[in-house]
């Protein structure tokens, strides 16, 4: 995965950004981080122009609003037409109708290349689309050892019937197409004690796929560096040190990772 | 108060938060940070169903809007429907007419179970709901030794009045029902020089009286806690470090922090 | 510049920002550290009011809206009324027509004591003004010993003709009225790699005119003082810290620094 970082670090691509306001100062920083460029903008009347002149476009559904979902078709429809790399975080799918159906409507309107979520939020949506094998997406469906081969399976045939790549993220995080699933094993469990790092996971792997053309392989090389930037940012806290702190180290690990590091760092297999 | 917290961190309660854009990443990392669990959700079309899947629900005024406001409404009477504790943080009441005819609209239409502010704030509202004993809400207001008696005679009477714990923030903190007031000591003045403390004891609040059957405890446990952090935070701090990583610290501390070492540090006395 | 730092310390300014959802909590935390005191507000029914109570005005574009933009004027409008010192921070200008269209619409409408961007961003605003010299806000423009002649001769022309002070951002900083051009040489190239430094320095500007009388130096007060913070964080950097951590240690500086350490440190010629 040394290449897929170094793209990202040769490339600069410029990433747009239509995310929630509770995480969005961490997003921008870690695309600079990660060598890229953020830019934020989410009103209805420049999404279009913003989004022409950057590489790839995040859509977050974290504080969703009228006002925003207009801006989220617009640009990503906008995005398709030049072929630019777009990336769906539907945050909280499932947990409201409002965010359930605008997740659905995005993916009608616009053709993503990535769909990322946790487990119960990509089953919210697979089921609403008719995908109706085990889509309880409750706690049971936590991806683990015992399910993985049917977790594995349920993700190779989202990503086939959405043509696109599906990052499930959890305590084993799954990257697939419709032929190879990445299952990688990096990361701490003190990750979910901070706000963000979903959203942050976002806007790295939209900075993978807007350098790199093997799109699978960025995606899980992102997903790699975001656990592996965990677990480097945990050896170098100090005891008093908890999970505000450890917010900015996880960022400061991604700033210095570099490419031959994550190839070392990263722990996955191909399935 | 070691119980209030090792309840909050047992029950992992699920705060809904309707707060500003300026604090809001701090207060969703202290919610964490205590054990809770956040959720930010402000779109009119969906509060009611957000705050029904949650246990409490935060309001706090910082950075209202027309919007914003429509959907606290929604979200506290869905919250008072369902019994949920609901906390009103109301910053800036006295600082424009928007902001102190938003609380007391909000006072008049939903039940608070805390209300939660500074002296200026709270007399703020007081004074307009027609308690006109001493309200004029400036510096000469800020609680101290010499009219502590006079203070807590009047946070006594407010929350008769309102049915509601009134916690007033300062160098003490006071926190009272109709009966019994909560004196705290806890704190460092160093606290001011960081935006959003005030956010995030709301926070702390919420997810306290969201776990805890003995809410006047419970909320003193919080402010205690708040307090107490700003301490130990104090204390690792080194001679460079200034504000921006003593908000860092504060969340570190609280994260860290267990119900005997709250129990311990825990600064007060009930009048 | 001693004087200038101590003049804020000492008077406490309090500093209306009206700014974008990315960098706000820096924005606010930056004001706090150098010794004055944010409010953010936004609405259109209470910024004039709002901006009434306070001292200065810091107008951001960053996040800009339809909602904000209107408020954004009226506000200025008010702050104008009231001799109130006002600053435009046009993030964005020139990459997109509503970002550039909404600034000069606030130029027009607006006396801004202050327009602080980057090259780019004043060149943009410039050239629409009918400015036709050079004017291509490029990488070409960026200001080096090469061009700092005739970048200097720009500022002073453009400031002359907007009767207002322009504070050009860069690795080299100019800060000019239509007579005097600081040329500023602290700060370090990493500062580029975190998120809103512009936007904290745009607070600090706002927060030393508001409360100085030679606002040119003020001004340039502001801005050694950003970079001279720049280098006294990144003199304090583990190998481990990347921008994450140096965003909060130049906060830190910040607010450790006494007038006397700014003015042994600024690094600046006046031409």
């Amino acid at each position: 995965m040394e290449k897929e970082l170094e793209n990202v670090k040769r490339k600069k691509p410029l990433i747009h950004n239509i995310t929630n306001y509770v995480t969005v100062n961490d997003v921008a920083n870690v695309i600079l981080a990660v060598g890229a460029s953020p830019i934020m903008a989410d009103d209805e009347k420049e999404v279009e122009e913003i989004t022409s002149i950057c590489n790839g476009l995040n859509i977050n559904i974290g504080t969703l609003n009228e006002r925003t979902i207009a801006s989220m078709i617009k640009a990503g429809k906008k995005a398709n037409q030049l072929n630019h790399p777009v990336l769906l975080d539907p945050v909280g799918a499932g947990a409201s109708t409002l965010r359930t159906n605008t997740a659905l409507k995005l993916l009608e309107e616009i053709h993503f290349t990535v769909i990322k979520g946790n487990i119960s939020e990509i089953k919210t949506l697979a089921a609403h689309q008719g995908y109706t094998h085990g889509v309880d997406a409750n706690e049971n469906d936590i991806v683990n050892q015992n399910n993985l081969e049917d977790n594995i399976q349920f993700v190779k045939a989202y990503a086939k019937k959405m043509n696109a790549i599906i990052v499930v993220t959890g305590a084993i995080d799954l990257v697939s197409d419709d032929k190879q699933c990445y299952v990688i094993y990096n990361g701490e469990k003190e990750m979910s004690h901070i706000t963000g790092t979903g959203c942050q996971l976002s806007g790295l792997i939209t900075s993978y796929i807007s350098s790199n053309d093997d799109q699978l392989k960025a995606c899980a090389a992102a997903v790699c560096q975001m656990g592996l930037a965990g677990e480097i940012a945990k050896s170098h806290l100090a005891t008093f040190e908890g999970n505000a702190t450890y917010r900015n180290r996880i960022i400061d690990a991604i700033y210095h990772m570099t490419g031959k590091e994550l190839e070392g760092g990263a722990q996955y297999e191909i399935q």
